[in-house]
């Protein structure tokens, strides 16, 4: 049976961008190595929800892992605080927390603290902390990111954050999602929470230095994303395939553990751009003979797309091509190249146009496709597909699809 | 934020003609407008209901606005008496009104009685009658069509209509759909109503005039489309755009007011070939600053092909091509051109095939089609899409779609 090495390109995919002459970032970058998989393998356009329809990452990576989101998303919450290694008990409610720059009026001045690098120190400062009878854990994730639990009797996972998801507009205040007394009681606590925080966060030292260095300082917690853990189907359980789960950013170690995949880390593998590809593709390769099913994730694509940097996504992607040059010429390997979305550097944000997506293997029909790009994989054999086909799609080339009918 | 120009050349999809050395209309069209766009933006096939379903006008322009016609549909009735502001009620069961030519036998011999131009005297003449405490409100509307409301207590819309939709038939006696007691009473009232108006339409004075002129008479009511009024979220609730429908035929007007857009009457604009399409898209251009999705309808193909005119279909279609010139160098516009469903030439009526599809902006990843026809669009990036995407895509494309997820 081959092995599957299943690569995501998180927000690889892009709209025409004039300065490269109406190019996308993909089409733009020399990617001699993606091209040669397209050339031996069949390559199509791929809805990962619906046409038209904007996925997150938490939801996009369900769905191409073939969990339909409709039924098993609670927010993205339990997925950040299990890719840290947080221990969850029934009844938590998970949150995930960006540290961001407010002015004194509370408007928002940048969602991500400059893209702080280590965000230890306000895990430390804030971990353990009591209000009303409600606990919040906390501990630091990649770059910006914190992983936050609240933890105690009678909350509710149906409350509204604090994050505007906008600069230059006010941060928010959780607000009940319905008429529970549970709802209520947890947008209390987390409101009393992020008050204090905040006038603590003013005062630190580490600020301070920040401020006095012209650096944006991380005065405000805005979280996001509360859900509880949802009961879910492992990966074996579902596929009846072992499998590993090899990323930088927490998110998608989380979806790993989630499905119950061997979450493994990697030196060097950051989440960032500066993130060593060459090193999480080598690990794949170690394992390949005691896995079935190897998740390859790779991430800086994408937040170079929400900072609209265009060479930077460029360069990435070019990266990403010399990174995976070992999977063109293995053996007895089931290769998908694909994106979990579009992020498009002129609209900094996921969009909901398709992704590029392709397999190779010894069993696929070919096609004519030549390289690996929106326009190009969008005349491929395998047609525009929803994410939801591809799973069966992988599984059939495996000779591992169940029959329907006799 | 882009403006859209929603653009529906209704019916203009068709089969190839053996006449037109088997292009269709559209491909035999000189179109260099149409196909300048399609050069700049996206093109494809789009199924409006579902591959080979054969839509009607009312549900395919629910379907092409996003509005899923199995949920909102209630039948034509509503939406032409809406288009030709006519005041409904609740309770009142509304129709759609042909006046045809019938026989000695009340065989069909024009369900259109000859295309015939103006239907203000029948409304007059049948306005406000009363049989067994029902009363007949009636309204003309474009050419052959008059709008009839059915008003009082224990109406039901669940009876069938006297149109045998084709001819040399015998016209229909309305029947109960269902067992009620109130289907039974609505489809008695009809009846009567018809045998009335029969008697009274063989004798009128206009008709003798025709008959002596050596044209065809109108002296048959083809009635359907029952429906009551259906519960619709508007276009600004649904989508939070504000919203104008610029067309001709009423149907189509009553479709704007149903959904709550400005219906715009331009002068000139008749739902007929020879409906001053200029016009139509001068008041678009007007309107562009005022409001953020402007529907323009031209009709004239769909009823060029029910008449299986061809040389007229090709005409028309290059009609279209020259008043839509202006959309091509829009700035901060969004531009889709489509059809609500195709009307062969050859077979009269609407058909199931997919029809042509394209959207033009800033944003879109532009395709390899150079044509706007249905040979060249299903070769385009968007791929075949159902309707219902179309709207997702639209409001992706303008920045405006939610995530799923996060």
């Amino acid at each position: 049976m081959d092995t599957v090495f299943f690569v995501v390109c998180d927000g690889i995919g892009d709209r025409p961008i004039a300065e490269l002459g109406r190019k996308t970032p993909l089409e733009a970058a020399k990617t001699p190595n993606l091209d040669k998989l397209a050339q031996m393998g069949i390559s199509g356009a791929m809805h990962v929800i619906d046409p038209g329809v904007k996925p997150g990452s938490d939801t996009a990576h369900l769905a191409l892992l073939g969990y339909d989101p409709k039924v098993y998303y609670t927010g993205r919450g339990p997925f950040e605080v299990a890719g840290i290694d947080m221990q969850i008990e029934p009844g938590d409610v998970c949150f995930r927390v960006n540290m961001s720059t407010v002015d004194s009026k509370l408007m928002v001045i940048d969602r991500r603290a400059g893209r702080i690098g280590d965000t230890g120190e306000f895990a430390d400062l804030f971990n353990g902390t009591e209000i009303d009878g409600a606990k919040f854990l906390l501990k630091k994730a990649t770059a910006h990111r914190l992983g936050m639990i609240l933890r105690g009797k009678g909350l509710s996972s149906e409350v509204t954050g604090s994050d505007p998801k906008a600069v230059n507009i006010k941060v928010k205040k959780s607000k009940p999602k319905d008429d529970s007394a549970e709802a209520k009681y947890t947008a209390e606590v987390l409101n009393k929470f992020l008050e204090m925080a905040h006038e603590k966060l003013k005062e630190l030292k580490s600020n301070k230095q920040r401020e006095k260095e012209g650096k944006l300082v991380a005065n405000y917690m805005l979280i996001r994303g509360a859900g509880v853990y949802p009961e879910i189907p492992s990966f074996k359980e579902k596929y009846g395939l072992t499998s590993v789960c090899i990323a930088g950013a927490g998110l998608y170690k989380g979806v790993g553990k989630v499905l119950g995949m061997k979450v493994v880390e990697v030196k060097g593998a950051t989440g960032k751009p500066d993130s060593d590809l060459r090193a999480k593709v080598k690990k794949a390769l170690e394992l390949k003979k005691n896995y079935d099913f190897l998740f390859l994730h790779f991430k800086g694509a994408d937040s170079l797309g929400e900072d609209g940097d265009y060479k930077g996504k460029v360069k990435f992607i070019e990266k990403i091509d010399k990174a995976i040059k070992p999977l063109v010429s293995l053996k007895r390997a089931l290769v998908v190249v694909t994106a979990d979305h579009s992020t498009p550097c002129g609209l900094k944000d996921h969009s909901g146009d398709d992704v590029p997506v392709m397999i190779t293997s010894d069993q696929v029909r070919d096609d004519d496709v030549r390289h690996f790009n929106e326009r190009e994989c969008a005349k491929g054999r395998l047609g525009h597909i929803r994410a939801a086909y591809l799973m069966p799609i992988i599984l059939d080339l495996m000779g591992l699809a169940q029959k329907f009918g006799a």
